[in-house]
């Protein structure tokens, strides 16, 4: 078997063009249209198989009869500790929803750290403590790891990739290709707290302000409201580029018309006076405790019920539906009455939130 | 639920003690006796459940019957091309190989990329190529991934995060617990490739000399392997600190005397001399493409043929054996036959060299 080992890229070129963009940008990291161009012209046309999966939450793949869902994500949040949490947590949170949003219960996890020489170790064990708690509360299991480190300046502290194996309900489908038009559009509670608790001590206001991280794992919730309807068409957690963004992502690869609702998306007030501050749209800010669900408009009651019953859930609400009118497009009926077109987030609204 | 978001550190005190040793430094990457301090007392002793795993090369788990392994590694290896491969290549081979060293064929990879703000976007076409390429050749999909940017002096170039799934083949128990006086030591082929590779190019000598990584995927050789035996009692593959390291975390964890014999272990001139110029002992030296198994006394012959017959077994050989004088202890027979004590590497030798 001979390797070829000397590649000749020659045959290949590239498939992004060689203009401004020939290096990558912190906007190729943050979740808006470079980054989707990124994944679908460089990985996507070249690790294409059936169960890929690069754009979402993770991919859901069968043996022996049994549904499985494997997801990845590293974590390179700057701060490392922020109010309200931190990488390590955040690294165990962010992959317990990724699975729970593939309809997944979360089983086990590894855990890959790139250290960068110099870090104190008294960090790391605080990072530690916290990752052990997180899978705690979460019920998984940290069953496999990897540390490498790097030399001084070449890294940033602490960056910690975590991949998942969960194990997805019987009965249910959730996926885009679900959603039809008088879906109901839920949403698990306040939006866009991580973002701005993690603007917050960038810009180290985090003494002015209570606004706190939501990071949290999202299996819980969505056990509870799996109970009580199988009928829940998609999932997801809108993190990097915000409820925007997941609702445009959604809106395009189902093909169907979204309407939501300005005065039904709850902020706090402390966020709101933030994003004002800091000059963000809270819509694009990145959340790490909520989700969205689409579901069958008969079971939307039932399931809005059995969220606000669960502490994770407490401030859920209805805030839109699918239409059949302007495919692919995201409306906003806005607070003072007037319809927005609400776009997919183009450039990097805020580097390193995750 | 009340999250309490603020942990309280004072309540546990950090394991490894605050004297010289309180930062990260690259010894704890190294693999060696630093690493494994790091990863015991630090995240061993606060992920601990039955399945943890992190020193070895994959966990194993049950789920309906089928066992499953699961398994993660970083990838940092600097330069990023480097003779006979590059960090793409290395990222698919190394997760295929931790999968194969657990009995496993593996199926799924996920591929999570953090890269450095400015990276040209032609070096990361030539990885995904290079990844996919590899992928095909070991006979795995990559169905999920991530990409995360971080600010130009914050990385270097690229890191690439693999995990990886495989089944278990049914019949089979890799483990050192089950290695037993008597057993033989079979490595597949020549050592010290992918190090002295690495060195060869940081050093500016790689157009002097021929040496080239061995990256290359075993799952193809372990198969050839299980075909004819399934009294294959260990399954490892030499990368951070080389056989050396290997040989003493084998005979460490199962309680055994290992004998080698220096003469029996090829390696090629041109790594040798490498070696001499750029002052490394071979035994210590990282391998990406090799396995050391350890089999039963009667299969040994047959599983060394099968090997033999293998493109990527070709130069295996017989190189010890397991003994009950000396638990814990790796003795080598040298070249002029005197005897001498192998030690666990204890500090970096070849820092980011996967």
């Amino acid at each position: 078997m001979e390797q070829n080992k000397q590649f000749n890229i020659d045959n290949y070129s590239c498939p992004i063009p060689i203009t401004e963009y020939d290096k990558v940008m912190m906007a190729h990291g943050g979740g808006g249209t470079l980054s989707h161009q990124l994944i679908e012209k460089m990985f996507l046309s070249q690790f294409d198989n059936e169960l890929l999966n690069m754009q979402h939450d993770g991919s859901v793949f069968e043996i022996g009869g049994e549904r499985f869902a494997f997801t990845t994500d590293s974590y390179v949040v700057q701060p490392i500790f922020f109010p309200g949490g931190d990488i390590g947590e955040l690294a165990v949170n962010g992959t317990v929803n990724d699975l729970a949003m593939c309809g997944a219960e979360p089983i086990y996890l590894s855990a890959g750290f790139i250290l960068e020489e110099g870090f104190p170790l008294e960090d790391l064990w605080r990072i530690t403590l916290s990752m052990k708690k997180a899978a705690e509360r979460a019920g998984i299991k940290i069953i496999t790891g990897d540390t490498k480190v790097v030399d001084r300046g070449k890294g940033d502290k602490i960056f910690i990739n975590t991949s998942g194996i969960g194990k997805v309900y019987p009965g249910i489908e959730i996926s885009p290709k679900n959603c039809k038009p008088g879906d109901v559009i839920i949403i698990s509670g306040k939006i866009a707290e991580h973002g701005m608790a993690i603007m917050s001590a960038r810009e180290g206001l985090e003494f002015e302000t209570a606004i706190k991280s939501d990071t949290l794992p999202l299996n819980l919730l969505v056990s509870a409201m799996l109970k009580v309807s199988n009928k829940i068409h998609v999932l997801r957690d809108p993190t990097r580029g915000g409820v925007a963004s997941t609702l445009n992502e959604i809106a395009s690869s189902a093909g169907v018309g979204i309407e939501i609702d300005e005065l039904a998306i709850l902020i706090s007030e402390e966020v709101r006076a933030a994003c004002e501050i800091l000059g963000f749209d809270p819509l694009y800010v990145a959340n790490e405790g909520k989700l969205i669900s689409f579901v069958e408009k008969d079971d939307a009651e039932k399931i809005l019920m059995a969220m606000k019953n669960h502490p994770d859930g407490k401030d859920a609400a209805i805030i839109g539906r699918v239409v059949s009118e302007h495919p692919k497009r995201v409306i906003m009926k806005t607070s003072i009455g007037s319809m927005r077109v609400v776009d997919m987030i183009s450039g990097e609204q805020l580097p390193r939130i995750c």
